[in-house]
């Protein structure tokens, strides 16, 4: 299948524009506002976190998309507008009819999510004020601006496009996400908002998100800690031209590999840039009886704290490893279980045949020093394959996270 | 009931001596085999790691512990003994036999554990060697090197008794332990091993073993990671003189209640000496439909990095906490739950009613910079208290388990 990624984001597809500006809920004038809008109605469908604690502006979003369809999201960085009451809620549904006045398209086509501290109520003023320049602003290149204004204590910002073919007519999905801290998400993330001018029918679309967020979003961990804001939002415009996609086809079939690379790219983004984090953390399961049992062996090692801290100190601590793919609940064989590390700089196998295979602490210190490293899982025991996403565990996590009200 | 706690440990109870030497595991000459023995056989019990990757001590203590019964623990630190294969349980079993041979008891009497690194081969000679001066040392005095002998990362050593009275009878039961990292028992806990001299049958003592084991280390947490060496020993030689308790009658109770106290103050001590810990976090959740929801959110809460984090910083993020709770998994109802941060320096409301409650960001700090803080969850949904134990995690956490093979 023929697929590039490119530097772009939620403008890449035709017809969408996006914004971002400050409007004052962060202290520091740093963007904290974004709108992203497409010029017609699109097929649209999100997913949510699990956690019961829900934010107010995915209780909205959830009620907005009951019909499937949106025009527009707007989201802000600073304040999750979560544990908030019945203000929270009437705040949400303001934003998006601040919205819907001012580009003139319905209320309930309007998206909304927040991010940043629980329990504070959201300056809603501030936000009116501000709604007038972000809905000016609105263009091509505004995913730029965009990605920035939805970042907490994400150092970068996550923005990315696919470019493939449909029917032989060029087809985009651009992506924006955030995510760093309280990074556990369980059938949802972060904020992640996804764009696409493929034609493709409502009911198609929000099962393909799902597909996708389960071997992508779902399989990253910062700290466990899943949100109650988490949300990924998909929206589709169809003016890429393709005949509709109604059927599981072969389009269908192109649409959903384009969504699962470009989804597993942005949260591999996510887990990099995790709080405090200086590596990404790849578990890579291999051979096990199913997909179920893959995510439980790799989830619980990328997210053992003892493991994280290990490949900080790139110690090749691989006991650790071991422990935690034991407590995780899941079955195995440690005769037939074999253990490597690996990075650009080469591979190790440690453990083997149910003992330790020697190797040398200066050579395993040294591939795990790269800022990309893999652990890999070979249980030898099935047919199914599994990828996690982690990072480690530094001093920036705890002083990000032990200062007042971060 | 009338029960005093004394600063003894496991030589408290009457015909139980001890001893701890340096053997040479550990690079640095502390002590690292310790050695507890009755001078008669006693009923006992043990409950273990529920990790799939068990260590090879914990494997042979299992086999040992069939009869129910045993006379000696011998222990080392700086090795777990555990991913190494035949070798591992060969060693075991030496460890038992070289014990058994000095002090001329049943090598099946003996119970073996071992902490540490995992996946490196047990130094037997050196364990060997040191047999004849461990055995020569045994002494009422030697819970004090015993207790220092099983330390891995902990900063002090975990030793306490507790008195009290059995049919008029003076009656005693010590305990030792270790915990520090890797500390998220499931029926089982780091190592901790109790002595007593209360009459009373194998069965019975299993019986109160697990049930003290459930309320105790098994609602404690340091960093998520249960090991696989966690192992809770007890050995009754019968010495006190009761009646031997073989109903689950008032002295039933009477030992039980006494054994719980004893477990909850030690697990309690191991919070709080957690790898890097600054401070023991207590979660009391108040008023839930049963034991099993507020074990639950608890868990959740002790065990989540942003709320360890946050207390490292005396700040009172109470939204950290509700995220815990809403991702628990646990049923509730968010409009009855009140939330409370207390320590000896006072206490504050912070969620009410599915509203924040206006505090003093000064006052809150201040309350949680004592070295023991309480977060008090009241669900208003049941009869059911349950308290669960951790600690926060800070810069010292991450340098302790970032070095090379700690």
């Amino acid at each position: 299948m023929d697929l590039k990624f490119t530097d772009g984001g939620v403008t890449s597809p035709k017809g969408f524009i996006s914004s971002g500006v400050s409007c004052g809920i962060k202290n520091n004038d740093s963007k904290d506002l974004a709108l992203i809008m497409s010029t017609s109605l699109c097929n649209s469908a999100g997913v949510y976190t699990r956690n019961k604690v829900k934010g107010a502006p995915l209780l909205v979003t959830r009620k907005h998309l009951k019909n499937k369809t949106a025009q527009a999201v707007i989201a802000n960085s600073g304040n999750a507008n979560t544990c908030t009451g019945k203000v929270g809620i009437e705040d949400a549904e303001k934003m998006c009819s601040f919205v819907a006045k001012a580009s003139n398209i319905g209320e309930e086509d309007v998206l909304v999510a927040s991010t940043g501290i629980i329990g504070v109520k959201l300056d809603i003023d501030s936000i009116e004020n501000s709604i007038p320049s972000l809905v000016k602003k609105l263009n091509k290149d505004g995913y730029k601006d965009a990605s920035r204004a939805i970042m907490t204590t994400d150092t970068v910002p996550k923005t990315l496009a696919v470019e493939f073919k449909i029917q032989g007519k060029p087809a985009v999905i651009g992506v924006m996400a955030k995510g760093s801290g309280m990074i556990h998400p369980n059938m949802g993330t972060m904020l992640s908002f996804i764009t696409t001018d493929v034609n493709i029918s409502g009911k198609l679309l929000e099962k393909a998100l799902k597909e996708s967020v389960r071997i992508s979003y779902n399989r990253i961990s910062v700290d466990g800690d899943t949100s109650t804001n988490d949300m990924v939002l998909i929206m589709a415009n169809g003016l890429s031209g393709n005949d509709i996609i109604e059927k599981e086809d072969e389009n269908y079939k192109i649409f959903l590999e384009a969504l699962k690379k470009l989804n597993i790219e942005i949260a591999k983004m996510i887990a990099k840039d995790g709080e405090g984090a200086t590596k990404l953390i790849e578990c890579r399961v291999l051979n096990v009886p199913s997909e179920k049992d893959g995510e439980i062996f790799g989830k619980s090692v990328i997210c053992s704290n003892l493991v994280k801290t290990a490949f900080f100190g790139c110690s090749a601590n691989w006991g650790r490893i071991l422990d935690a793919v034991g407590y995780s609940g899941a079955d195995f064989d440690i005769d037939k279980l074999q253990v490597s590390l690996e990075s650009s700089k080469g591979d190790i196998l440690v453990f083997k045949n149910g003992e330790p295979v020697e190797f040398s602490a200066d050579e395993a210190s040294d591939i795990l020093s790269e800022d990309e490293v893999s652990i890999i899982l070979n249980f030898n025991l099935g047919n199914y394959n599994v990828c996690c996403w982690g990072c480690d565990l530094t001093y920036g996590y705890v002083k990000i996270n032990g200062s007042y009200m971060s």
